[in-house]
């Protein structure tokens, strides 16, 4: 089953607007949900709507919340979320670093007390369409085990990096698990294996099992102790410039609220000229692109590009939707 | 066999100061060669210094020559590397990104035509150890396949962050390889297999064999696609920013010279204040240590920490060195 962008995007504004978001805030929360499933990561769109929705209506994410200013050094200011919503909170936190390198060449803004902003790429998008390069992260609850041992200490932390290319982008917008719990609760849902080990079952060992992972709480970070040591650091980083929650911290809160996170944005135009920038990225993937396909025939992507090619094909015949959820989803219109 | 820091750093700096090098820089080069294999990083100290000498006699790398400021834009500045040495240009780099900081909060050196750092790590605990924190990465050769094609197209790209801690720090320094060049040149010297699988061999199957990969020139990205994606907006960030070579024209050129670096630094005692900073480290590790072994009574470790207890242990001691690589450096001394 499909459904057009205008008849999602209306069903969450008019949701929304039921449940303390102001009708410009709940327009541009509906956006973004839309945009997550549009261009394909349905992990982050549609499908995490009514846990979205549940957090509203714990008092965990406030609705009519707005991130402030804190404190400002020149090109780096922090930020307070103020536990609003998260992926409004985080256009504004882009939106600001942007503003600062626009001045300084580079800006950066640390926002505690925030919220888990959906599909961390949005941000780099955001950036990257308006011709800066984007780099942010987010902390998140404890997922992943320090290398050599067993207890989850470190978060995923998801990693995003953009770049503006012609009207798509380069981009990378990963979880430092090989597979973030989105991507998990979607093999599992298909009901499909993963299709390389993604952490630990209940007896410790390496599984290609969602379900067991999601269990045990115990997931693989990427490149073994390289994903747990990036971890740490993008933790130690983002709450040191916040002075929001660290990763155990956020472990102690009730539910995955009031995270870190970190904003980088460089003014590609300023520093080096927009043509500059855009020959130089061409050449890069046309070099790219005469690698020979692992197997024969089937095409390899740039980072960025599949999405890029989803939202095409989504935006003409309609987002696909898991039938169940989309039912569950009309029912909240009451 | 080990040899005392003192004994090693005064090979190196005599050396040197007969292939071009004045003796300040000399002692500054020879610290950081020395300073390598005292962390145990031997792969880029005594092991990579016979290589290193062959790029100055060969002309890739002149010794005479200084880094650069070309342009300013308030907290970014690009850097010329003039082809110098790239480990006294690095250490330049961070210098700058750290006096920026401490005006603007966060600053930010992009130099291109610049050579190999050696151990990134070293720039990372040159402002981890000043209080601040840091992030840097440098491009290179291509050597990983785009995920899905087999021809190396994108570079193992180090990508280093360091945090101040007590006495030592974090530090994740790691290449976007599972392995880089140095440690599978380690695993094979050493006639071991890799503990994990690192790379393709020439049939395109994964393999824990050193030398097949290093043969094929395909190594394993960390976290597959991952890997490889972060990989590519590396690169492309560092040389828009940089206006340096990217991966693509590195491997045209004649050698892994004239590579571009990217040094940002964060003045945490500015925006967060010192004490601060230091008790969520320490809230964070406290909780960190509270894991479980994977293996009972063996310890794990935050990153950084191995490094650390290595380089007391080296310096009460003594540092390893392969005795047939010493005696061939001793012979240099002519």
């Amino acid at each position: 089953m499909r459904v057009k962008y205008g008849e999602m995007k209306a069903l969450f504004t008019d949701i929304l607007t039921r449940h303390g978001f102001s009708p410009e805030k709940a327009e541009k929360v509906a956006g973004i949900f839309t945009d997550n499933s549009c261009d394909g990561v349905y992990s982050h769109g549609l499908n995490r709507f009514p846990r979205f929705l549940s957090y509203v209506k714990k008092g965990h994410v406030d609705p009519a919340a707005e991130p402030a200013l804190e404190e400002s050094f020149g090109a780096f200011e922090r930020w307070n979320g103020n536990m609003g919503v998260g992926c409004t909170n985080a256009v504004a936190g882009m939106e600001a670093a942007m503003a600062l390198a626009r001045r300084h060449g580079i800006g950066c803004v640390a926002m505690g007390h925030t919220n888990h902003w959906m599909r961390g790429g949005s941000y780099g998008l955001q950036a990257a369409r308006a011709g800066f390069a984007g780099i942010c992260w987010t902390n998140a609850n404890p997922s992943m085990p320090p290398w050599g041992a067993k207890t989850p200490k470190v978060g995923n932390n998801p990693l995003v990096m953009a770049f503006p290319y012609k009207d798509v982008c380069f981009l990378i917008d990963g979880a430092l698990s090989q597979y973030s719990n989105g991507a998990l609760d979607g093999y599992r849902m298909a009901g499909a294996r993963l299709p390389f080990p993604g952490g630990y079952d209940k007896d410790g060992k390496l599984t290609t099992d969602p379900g067991a992972i999601l269990e045990t709480g115990r997931a693989l970070p990427i490149g073994f102790w390289k994903g747990s040591g990036y971890s740490l650091l993008l933790d130690a980083i983002g709450a040191a410039l916040s002075r929001g929650s660290t990763v155990p911290e956020i472990g102690r809160a009730s539910g995955e609220i009031g995270v870190t996170q970190v904003f980088i944005a460089f003014d590609l135009a300023k520093v080096s000229g927009e043509e500059y920038v855009a020959a130089m990225a061409e050449r890069l993937i046309a070099d790219f692109k005469t690698a020979e396909p692992a197997e024969s025939g089937v095409p390899f992507h740039y980072p960025g590009e599949k999405s890029a090619a989803t939202r095409k094909e989504n935006l003409a015949s309609g987002i696909p939707v898991n039938e169940e959820i989309w039912n569950d989803v009309l029912k909240m219109k009451g």
